[in-house]
C-alpha cells in the first residue's frame, strides 16, 4: 500500500508559503508502515485539482488532500472532487450540528457561506474536526482511498491523528519501516559514499544520505515484516556504518553537536568558555540553545576589534600587531585570556576572516585558527574555509569549534579537515 | 508561459525533511511574470521520476528540478532524464574543470564518484554551480525548457538567481508582476487585517499575509498589462497599507532588522555594543551576521551567570542579591557597565528566564527585561513573552531588543508588545 499527498492552494504554488503539511503526514504514514510516494501541489483552480486527483489515485491506494476546503470562494476541493467522482454535495446534518455549536460557543452569528462547510459529496463519510468549523471527508474512487483535510496545521494533525491514520491502517498489507539516524561532521558526502556504497547491507535495509550544512546526515531505513526482523537488520547495517565511517559519527540519537558537547561537560564536571571574533556570538548561541546549559557554560566574550581582544581577552597589542588578528598567535592568547578570566576548566577561541571583504593572499577570506587552552596545555590549527560566502565561513567556523572541543574531551584524535 | 517545479529525494517525500526550494523558486519565478502552477515531490526512483518529468512537461513550458545530482548511488536525476530524453549522459569538460579547481583550493582529494558529477545529458547545457561541486543543466524535450538545479539550497539560489531566471525571462510571453515586501514586527496577524481587511486596494492588486516568526511579512502583489501600470497600482496600494500599519513596518527593501539597524547606526557614525544573558549571543550573532558590521559593533559581552556579570560588566553583587538577575536593576547595570567597558555610543542589555525552567510565580518563563544605555540616559522595559518554548522566548527577546535600538536611534515611540 503506497500513499500520495495532494496540497491544495495558490499561496502554496506560488511560492507565498511553505507547504510543511505533506511532510508531516508522509512521515506519520511512514510511522505506521505506509510510505508516501508521491506530493502534488496544485493552486485554487478547479481543472489542475481535478487532475491531481486522477494522478495520484491511479499511482497510489491512500491519497490525502489538505487545503480548499474552508468557506470562501477560492475553496475548490469540496466541487471538484464532486466533478472528478461524478456526484455532487449534500448537507451533512452532523457537520451542520458541529459548525453551528462552535458559533454558538463563541457567541458569534453564523453566516450563509459557513453553511457551505456541512456539504459533503454523497456517498463521503464525514471526518469530523474537533478544533475548527471545516469538516473533513473520505471517500473511494476507483480503488484508492481518498481523505480531505483542512490546510490548518492544527486542525490537519489533530483529524491525522484521531480518524485517518486508524482507517489507513485498518486498510491492511502494511510493512514494518524502522530507522537510524547517523548525524556525520569531518567527511564530505562524496567520501562518505566512497566508503560505504560497497556495504553489502542485509536485505530490506536502504542508506539515505542527506546533507544539512555543514553535515552530512546518514539515515538506514529497514523495511520488514515484523518489528524484531526491522530491529534485527537496523542493528547490523548500523554495525556496518560504525565500521567503516565511525570516527565521523557524533551522534545516534537525534542529539545536535551543541548538545553532545554539553552533555560531555557536564558528565564530567567540567566548565568551557567561548572567546569568539570571526563568528561574533554563534558558538555561544548554539551551546546556549540547549536547556540547562548555564551549569557547563557561564560566559562568553565576542572581541571583535583588536582593543577588545586587548581588553576583554588581555591579549598583548604588540603580539596582534607583530602577527595579525588573525594568527596562530592571536588565537591562542584569546584562549589562553579566556579560560583564565572565565576560571572555566576549557576555553576555545576563533579567530578568521568571514569576507566578503578583508583577505589577503596570505590569508584569504576563509582562513580561521582555532586555539583550545586547558590545564593540559594549549593547542591551536589553521583551516582554510575557502568558499565565498560569510554565512558559510562563520557556520562551518562554529561547527569545527564545537567539533574540537568534542574530540578533547572524549581523548579522540584530532580534528582536520 | 507557466511553470512546474519537482523536488526529487526520499528524505523529502517520505516527510523526514520539508521541500522549501519549491516554494522558493516559485516564488522568484512569479517575480519575473511567470506563475508556477503545480509541485510535485518524488523519491529516489527512476520510474517515479520520469514519470514526473512526463506529468510536469505535459502542463507547463518551463519545469525547475531539484535535487538527485550529487555524486551517491541514490542520486538518480540525470540517469532518470536521460531515460525520458532518450539521451545518454557524457563528460563535460567545463565542469571537470570546475570539479578539480574546487578540490585543489581546499587541498583534498577528487573520488572517482565526484567525477560522476561532471556527467551532464548529451545535448544538454550546462549551468554552472559557483558554490558547490554539483553543476546544473538545462534541455528542451516537446517544447518544455527543463532545469536541474541541486538539492543544497544556497546552490539551488545561487544557480537560480545567477543563470535560470534570466533564461526563463528570455523564453517571452509574461505577463508583468510586481511586487512590494513589507517587514512589520510588533502586530499580530490577526489585528494587521483587522487594519488592513477592508483596504480598497486598486484592481490587479493582492496582499498576502506571511508569518515568520517572530515578524508578519506583507506582500503585495500588483498584476498588470505592462511595467508602468503595475508600478502605478502598486505605489498606490503601498500608500494605503503605511497609512495604517506603518508603525509596525521596519523595512520596505527586504533588509533585515539587523541590518537596518546597522545601517542606522552608520549613517550616525555610532557605535553599538550588547550585553546579553538569556540570548546568550544570539543578538552579536545577529548583528555579526552583516559584512560591514565591525564598524558599528566592536565587542559582545554573554554574561550568563551571576559572577559574570559582575567581573565582566561591573554588575554589584548585592544589587543582583537584592532585585535578582531577571530585574530591571540588572539590566540596566549591565547596559550601563557595557557601554562604559567598550567605549561604544550605545548598549543595549537583556536578562530574562528563556526556560524551560527557572520560572517562579512573580516572574514565569518568558519574564525578560531589556535595557538601553547611552550618553542621553537609561531606560529600561519589563516584557513578558508568556509561552512554553526556549527558541521562542529567545528570538523575541533579540528581535525586541533591536527593534528598541532602533526606535531608539530614529527617535521613534517605545516599542511595547
Amino acid at each position: 500500500m503506497r500513499c500520495a499527498v495532494i496540497a491544495i492552494g495558490d499561496e502554496l504554488v506560488t511560492g507565498t508559503v511553505v507547504d510543511e503539511n505533506s511532510a508531516w503526514i508522509s512521515d506519520r504514514l511512514l510511522a505506521i508502515g505506509v510510505p508516501t510516494t508521491l506530493h502534488m501541489t496544485v493552486g485554487d483552480d478547479q481543472g489542475g485539482i481535478v487532475d491531481a486527483f486522477r494522478i495520484c489515485g491511479e499511482r497510489a491506494g491512500v491519497v490525502v488532500v489538505t487545503g480548499g476546503l474552508g468557506p470562501t470562494e477560492d475553496d475548490l476541493t469540496r466541487d471538484a472532487f464532486c466533478r472528478f467522482a461524478c456526484t455532487e454535495t449534500v448537507e451533512n446534518e452532523q457537520a451542520l450540528e458541529h459548525i453551528r455549536a462552535l458559533f454558538k460557543a463563541i457567541g458569534r452569528e453564523m453566516t450563509d457561506n459557513n453553511k457551505k462547510q456541512a456539504m459533503i459529496p454523497e456517498g463521503a463519510t464525514l471526518i469530523p474536526n474537533p478544533l475548527g468549523t471545516a469538516p473533513g471527508f473520505t471517500m473511494e474512487v476507483e480503488g484508492a482511498a481518498y481523505y480531505f483535510l483542512p490546510g490548518v496545521p492544527r486542525e490537519c494533525h489533530a483529524m491525522m491523528e484521531q480518524s485517518v491514520l486508524g482507517a489507513v491502517a485498518s486498510r491492511g498489507e502494511r510493512a514494518v519501516f524502522r530507522s537510524l539516524l547517523f548525524r556525520t561532521f569531518g567527511m564530505t558526502e562524496s567520501q562518505l559514499d566512497q566508503e560505504l556504497k560497497e556495504l553489502a547491507l542485509p536485505a530490506g535495509v536502504r542508506l539515505g544520505y542527506r546533507a544539512v550544512f555543514p553535515e552530512i546526515h546518514l539515515k538506514l531505513i529497514a523495511r520488514a515484516e515484523d518489528d524484531n526482523q526491522a530491529g534485527r537488520a537496523l542493528s547490523e547495517a548500523g554495525d556496518l556504518v560504525r565500521s567503516r565511517v565511525g570516527d565521523a559519527i557524533y551522534s545516534e540519537d537525534g542529539r545536535r553537536m551543541e548538545q553532545v558537547v554539553l552533555d560531555v561537560l557536564k558528565e564530567k564536571g567540567m566548565r568551557l568558555t567561548v572567546a569568539e571574533s570571526c563568528t561574533g556570538g554563534l558558538i555561544t548561541k548554539r551551546l546556549t540553545d540547549v536547556p540547562g546549559s548555564s551549569q557547563a557554560l557561564d560566559r562568553g566574550f565576542v572581541s571583535y576589534s583588536n582593543p577588545a581582544k586587548t581588553e576583554m581577552l588581555g591579549v598583548p597589542k604588540e603580539g596582534i600587531e607583530a602577527h595579525g588578528a588573525v594568527s596562530e598567535q592571536t588565537a591562542l592568547a584569546m584562549a589562553r585570556g579566556a579560560v583564565e578570566r572565565a576560571g572555566a576548566d576549557l576555553a576555545v577561541a576563533v579567530t578568521g576572516i568571514a569576507g566578503p571583504t578583508g583577505g589577503t593572499a596570505d590569508k584569504p577570506v576563509g582562513t580561521v585558527f582555532i586555539a583550545l587552552a586547558d590545564a593540559g596545555g594549549e593547542w591551536c590549527g589553521r583551516f582554510n574555509f575557502l568558499r565565498a560566502d560569510r554565512t558559510f565561513v562563520r557556520e562551518l567556523t562554529a561547527q569545527a569549534a564545537l567539533e574540537i572541543v568534542r574530540r578533547r574531551l572524549l581523548g579522540l584524535g584530532q580534528y582536520s579537515r
